[in-house]
């Protein structure tokens, strides 16, 4: 049963898009569930290990990963069937979809603002960057859709009335008809999904869900959050060649100031100066 | 690489309802790769054991499944995206789709011939069950559907004309559209899908794929396909009420002839026997 | 958070073998969220599918065991290491483990009763039939396990002593040491343990602590484990050539008779006829 | 089957530890099928992607892991039962081991060197630092060892000649005990599998199979493996605060002199830039 001070996020759901939405239906465990799990593995030798934000940190900077899973959302979320493509190659959960077999498809498409229609990006194949000019491009755009959105209502509503079977008659329904689904994720691969779906480069439909998701998990699991966030989410990877020309730059002592300005401590800083010594 | 007796499923990729298809890209093991890995299981033990076909037999019975995993399977295939919707269901498989992120959609949709528009069943709410009439309502309705989908193209196409995304311009694609996938599953979770795909209760559409993926396991993997037959898909599961009812009509002596006209030996026949008078 | 129904579970954890325990720790959903998330799938036409306890009859039934994974358990257990290495087989579950390598083995080894020496099957490669007798042999085995259990102790400790590190010190604890787990897995996945490890030729360890698990089961879901015992674990399936045999038998008047004794009603009664008169 | 400059791997298993082994038995794929199988999602847009080697080393770069999921490794390995235990933490692999319920145990245990004892790590809780001295220390604890086991496979024999079920004798054998199993994983997994197993902070036992594997790897899929080693294993990442120390000794002429010397071009020089210049 959802606890207090998460249910807001079940009697109001988060309204995404035009016609979206996300609803918390259920959570299991919270960042004191992933403590426990954690301790577990260390026994009677956890004494050492300091208090329980702190373990958390440590367990998310060294990938420590299994007790993450320990946590459980569940999620319906109302989602068009174009972005529903995307978010099912996200193997680790559970679905229970709305069936189209079994009943009419739900009558609701994914629409779009004169002002929203986004351009091809010049030097990113799979990507947007800026807008269509809203007049009287963006408006002719939104206007066809309309018109062509209509018609295939139509022509779903008329294959049901010469009473093709369901399975059959939405085999031409536009990519842009909403589905409704509950989502079962754990946080391990929740928090997966959101550093790959949060990223500049998902697509923005997509980006809105997992912001809102994101809402839920700074309320819910507070320390996991914050540890994501400094570990994952603005950490950056460098490749060997880039640390090879970054340790050229950077001398003895510009090393050792940058230990001094990080302001980090203990283990962490030791972690910090032996990334930035071995070669 | 491909042994030599599957290179026509390669060479001449199957054609699937109008425009799909299923082309064999690669396999790994086989019938005798099975046995070798379960024998890995039985140690020294396993001189009793006796030869390669009965072991698979016995693997599929008591549905020890770990050896079949030793199995995959590489498909490329050309689904409409309605039918493939249902195929990513499957969780245990790994997938590389064509992305319409990155390329423009692919210039091709499922579409109906006047005699194949099937009527919703009556008495199963998912399924159908026989046909509309081909004039003029099947006529009809394949006219309304080529309209449709030209006018899909059309849309498509001036979204990019004007400059639109691709990522954005696809959000109304009808479902009939087709994609392209590399798949690969393992032949244990492979006989899965094919159990549920294969079944009457499956929308035709992807039981012709699954048909298809049938064709190439009879010679991929003769004995597992036979024992699969046997024991799983022409095999059915009583429940406890259904078998209390079956013990009140069977006496001593019809079970005992049905042991005798079983034709059954050996661990076989006293599994069966067990079957008969456990109750 | 446990619903207070649930608590004795976790306050009482249940005593298995001599030393081991199932430990509830937490759940997610109940009976009710198996049919709210079934009933997403089948939206508006859900009406005409009859009340809650049917639907999950049906599910089981029918295998759509999606709605299943929507709950789950956390348990923590004390296992010997020699049933663990098949607990953990298990691959769709997650799991946080005491670790040797952090802190000291835990102090206590599974012992046998002079009484409950099983002796090999004659019949089954895998399986033990019937005891050692008491005297003198069951006492002498009893004797000489707990003399080698002091020297395992001895020896790890003596290690210890010498300044061994404890990932190698380890190296030789026998199977019968203790390990500690927290052991999380979805309602789907544990029918799936429990159907496997509740079974007459699961090892006697394991199947104490399934039946455990089953007591909890009991409480929590008990629709899910009425459906699962009528369907799944009391249930039989009758493979090709057995089905064969039994048509050979059951004329027209006893499948008749079958079907009027069985007490089924409705769709299920429909479905008992099919199996009785596909061929 | 295995291509003919993989034979060797096949034909002359490495030997790891003493007595321990990794024997290759089958792949699937190579760099090309990687490469192919990225190409389905790009279409007929993949014609601006360079060459192969350079498609790998970008998907590597920017975790686009599927592509690396269509090849698989399939291994048979002679493992320690405690080292075996960490092994089968990998949860997407394909196992079939070795049953001591069905066969006898396998008769050898994995013996240490009176030089190879090594001392707990101070600062390390989970790790080992230095050796015990050899002379008498080293000495005694293999001896000590020896004798140990000799009792583990007396009392294990003792067992079976007073009839005892195999699936109960083993229940002392010491975690030393070898066992055997088939293990199936695909390359991305493999590759995961591998940057956790072959860390310095892995152990030792477990490092040498993870090791050896790497061997095989290198044959097979070199470009991937020299992507691994570019991206993966020899990349650094920095925190959020770590990064804000590093931006503050890395003045614009420094981070303009990193670019110079980092030979790096194209799309990987302007990935370079971006992430010395976002703060």
């Amino acid at each position: 049963m959802l606890p207090d001070h998460l249910l807001l996020f079940r009697d109001q759901p988060q309204e995404i898009l035009i016609g979206g939405s996300v609803q918390l239906i259920d959570v299991m465990g919270d960042d004191q569930a992933i403590v426990n799990a954690a301790r577990v593995s260390y026994g009677t030798g956890t004494k050492r290990v300091s208090e329980d934000r702190h373990l958390i940190r440590y367990l998310m900077r060294h990938q420590h990963t299994t007790p993450f899973e320990m946590c459980e959302l569940v999620l319906r979320v109302r989602v068009p069937m174009d972005t529903w493509r995307q978010w099912v190659r996200h193997r680790t959960a559970s679905i229970n979809e709305y069936s189209t077999r079994y009943s009419e498809a739900i009558d609701a498409r994914l629409t779009t603002d004169p002002t929203a229609w986004r351009l091809q990006a010049k030097d990113n194949k799979q990507g947007s960057d800026g807008f269509v000019s809203e007049y009287p491009e963006g408006q002719l755009l939104s206007e066809e859709e309309a018109r062509f959105q209509d018609q295939a209502v139509h022509l779903y509503q008329e294959r049901l009335k010469f009473g093709v079977a369901r399975e059959q008659a939405r085999k031409d329904l536009p990519l842009s008809t909403f589905t409704e689904a509950y989502w079962k994720c754990d946080l391990k691969n929740l928090l997966g999904f959101l550093k790959l779906r949060m990223d500049e480069h998902a697509q923005y439909e997509i980006r809105q869900y997992a912001n809102a998701i994101a809402e839920i998990l700074k309320v819910w699991v507070p320390w996991t959050w914050e540890a994501f966030e400094d570990y994952t989410q603005r950490a950056v990877t460098f490749s060997r060649l880039e640390l090879e020309a970054l340790f050229q730059v950077l001398d003895a002592s510009s090393t050792q100031k940058a230990l001094e300005v990080s302001g980090l401590k203990g283990r962490e800083l030791a972690e910090f100066r032996k990334k930035l010594t071995t070669q």
